[in-house]
């Protein structure tokens, strides 16, 4: 274990560094914080290329691979290189894995595709909602988030362990879900759009949610195989994405 | 319509310290941005104190009372004043109003309790969800987010306009809720827990949800006439709170 103490350390500036898509793209890896992401990490058998902690006794809770080097860092080290206000005192670094372009030929299953949503507070609600609703997966189209932005890692709770991600072109994806015979529900209000209750709970869909400011896009719009759409009493005019996408999700798969 | 042009005008300096609720306080007003906002407002009737445009076309869009006091700002002065990375260019500050602390006698419909929420991105998503489920209020209970809070103000997305909203003790308002026979749904899995979907679509009821990271408080817990869990297929742990509350609340009301 090697005892780290200055935020002027090449290591540490790094590890800072890891916050940007450059870096994390350069060095093809990415930094998670907090018992919660390290020990779904681990639950999910990932092995980390680093791991950094205040406390050394914070060790003994973990099993760490040889390959591992571990580091003692300052609590001014914790909060220099968190993402967050209050640092748990923490963290891993993990090599990123490559998210499949191409769409898989047999496609089945309950999917959401998410057109273009670009925050990644609700981009990562929402992967963990699918998660707690037993989808098979996510497909980010149009995205430019990157699937480790330190907000999105966050907002996952872990869930990128768990559920299949994708990012890919929303096009491809309908079209192939189509030759399948699988549902590709739409979320728009439109005259013939149904709501959300009246689909029952198809052991195959793909649910397609756009964009909050701007919707679905018009060109994926027209080849959805049924808009649906949430009945609403009260005065909003709409719902947060991630609440929207929640209770279709789980009224879909009758949870 | 007076002309400000330098960040080191006193005027700008009070817009840009109503982001603290310290000034807010003191001045009882706050500042909303935007134009779904100042939308919201018009159409709720409310008059504003001040009114901050960048380009004077705009106003012609506005119903403006004489009493509002009407400045031409530039772009720089905006970005200074915004919470937003990237501001629309209108403002507006408006009275706060004293959320009322007395729990009514004659609490009737459907309500939502939030038993401690901090997030203001959370809380807010939480009011826009129950103004679009058509609930009749919300009450902050041991809470200590401002209601004014800039980044609450812009997760409400203006419903703080429409839904009655109290700040109150929930232990007070659940023995009001249970004098009158109204249910008190908790939510937390307990073995007396019945799923979300086993208790019909009452009329008049109080759903109380708990901060996401410690659930509801146990002795609130204790006092709910009955709990309510959301069944999960997947491997994620817990829903965001705010996902949580709206699969709830619309599953509650029916819509």
């Amino acid at each position: 274990m090697e005892i780290l103490t200055s935020n002027q350390n090449q290591r540490v500036k790094d590890w800072k560094k890891l916050q940007s898509k450059k870096q994390r793209t350069k060095t093809s890896s990415y930094i998670i914080e907090g018992w919660h992401l390290i020990d779904e990490a681990q639950k999910s058998g990932k092995e980390f290329e680093e791991i950094m902690v205040v406390d050394p006794d914070d060790l003994d809770d973990l099993n760490i691979s040889s390959s591992t080097s571990i580091f003692q860092i300052t609590e001014e080290i914790a909060d220099h290189i968190s993402s967050t206000k209050t640092p748990q005192g923490i963290f891993a670094v993990l090599p990123t894995e490559s998210y499949h372009e191409e769409v898989p030929d047999d496609v089945k299953g309950r999917w959401i595709l998410l057109d273009n949503v670009q925050d990644p507070g609700n981009l990562g609600t929402i992967v963990r909602t699918a998660d707690a609703a037993g989808l098979k997966g996510v497909v980010l189209g149009g995205s430019s988030v990157d699937i480790y932005n330190p907000k999105l890692i966050r907002s996952m709770q872990g869930s990128h362990f768990h559920i299949a991600l994708y990012s890919g072109d929303l096009d491809e994806w309908m079209n192939k879900f189509k030759q399948n015979e699988i549902p590709v529900f739409g979320t728009e209000l439109n005259e013939n759009a149904k709501s959300y209750k009246d689909v029952g709970h198809p052991s195959d869909f793909a649910l397609v949610m756009g964009n909050e400011g701007n919707g679905m896009s018009e060109s994926l719009l027209s080849k959805t195989t049924q808009n649906l759409y949430i009945p609403m009493n009260g005065n909003a005019e709409s719902l947060n994405v991630a609440v929207a996408a929640g209770i279709v999700m789980f009224q879909l798969v009758n949870s």
